[in-house]
């Protein structure tokens, strides 16, 4: 078993986004799947929670990178369980270049939902035999993300068939590609995304009309999804 | 130096589509990135063609499968050189479950063109060292695609952000997803996609609007998407 899953990555061509690095959406996925695979090897992957009809739920990522990894290189994924409560478990990560030099972190936090009530479970139980791992991830948690007041984005938007993941909502690195979707290909080549933050809030399924706001201070944009008012996900991307 | 690349992927629910198998682009995605790993063990990858202002370019992509690969199961890929003439090279591949057993088949067409004059190279000297491999792939060609003249479906769409690839076109695989979110959900959980074929016509860049026209007879749809009247791709998905 191990404490802490280490896995390395090489960034092929035609996975790079229009700046020839990883996209944010595809890093998050990448993670997704190691944090997916390490809690499988500690016996509390989806498979293992499926026979008490429980399910893995992302709440909440937060991800400060230097340097998103570049084309045609190798780069490095850590991941492991910071701590545990009631509630949820704080998952943190670590992202180097390929002689590990640290390129970003993020900290994830993640609930357990009972696919019948919804509800979530006791994570001391499910987590019982989760190795805590005091390894640093320095970058601050995740903040509250206030509803977006004074927009200067509104549109709707509706999630299509290839948005969908394996449990009938949309994927949630398809959320994150509607964020960047509303700047053109030239903004990314002069902005570079050090901060992200988003909290998803309320599943949404396929098909369903959504609103995308966003609001811009300085080099912070706010964003919020809401289906029918209700706040589905809420996001921050701050850029250099 | 290896004739045949084998790879040996696991499928992670995360990645997984709506009817938790592995989706048509993601498989194509696996495809590119495998060729693309090849190429450049037969010393003609991307950055050593770009030494020469050449760059490779998908032509053609022809698919058959009995099944995809499914939710957290292993499966493999196999690709090979399979021809060489002046003007374009046959790419092979076949995909097996986890025990080797055979799910699929696909074929495609490369072209190496001039970064410059965009004209197609010479490939007999680009690839005059790549081995060449008699492996069977018992699907049929690609054959041509016909122009839609009567259309059950026309839409105008516009690619995003996101869509953009490291060459600054629609990355090869968002096509697909474009052609695909034309069906509901519901649709793909009692039609499997057997065969696929598609032709890369002209490159479509950031913030293109296209026009996508797609006709229907019995269990087979063709497709194709057009800027300014003019053809970009053709597609044809035959169902199950």
């Amino acid at each position: 078993m191990n404490e802490i899953l280490h896995t390395r990555h090489y960034l092929n061509a035609s996975e790079c986004n229009a700046q020839r690095r990883i996209s944010l959406p595809l890093l998050v996925q990448r993670l997704i799947e190691i944090a997916t695979d390490h809690a499988t090897q500690l016996g509390v992957g989806p498979a293992d929670l499926r026979v008490n009809s429980l399910a893995w739920v992302l709440s909440r990522l937060t991800l400060e990178m230097k340097a998103f990894p570049s084309i045609n290189s190798y780069y490095s994924l850590n991941t492991w369980v910071e701590s545990i409560n009631r509630h949820f478990t704080e998952r943190c990560f670590s992202i180097t270049d390929g002689d590990g030099n640290p390129l970003g972190y993020a900290r994830t936090v993640w609930i357990a939902i009972d696919l019948e009530s919804r509800r979530g479970g006791d994570m001391t139980d499910i987590m019982a035999h989760a190795p805590l791992v005091a390894e640093p991830c320095p970058i601050a948690r995740g903040s509250k993300i206030p509803t977006v007041t004074a927009p200067d984005l509104v549109r709707s938007h509706r999630f299509s068939y290839c948005d969908i993941d394996f449990n009938r909502h949309v994927n949630s690195c398809r959320y994150i590609e509607a964020l960047l979707n509303d700047r053109d290909v030239e903004f990314y080549d002069s902005h570079a995304i050090t901060r992200f933050e988003i909290a998803y809030m309320d599943e949404i399924h396929y098909n369903d009309l959504v609103e995308i706001r966003r609001s811009t201070t300085g080099n912070s944009s706010t964003y919020e999804i809401t289906r029918d008012g209700n706040p589905a996900t809420r996001a921050r991307i701050t850029y250099s």
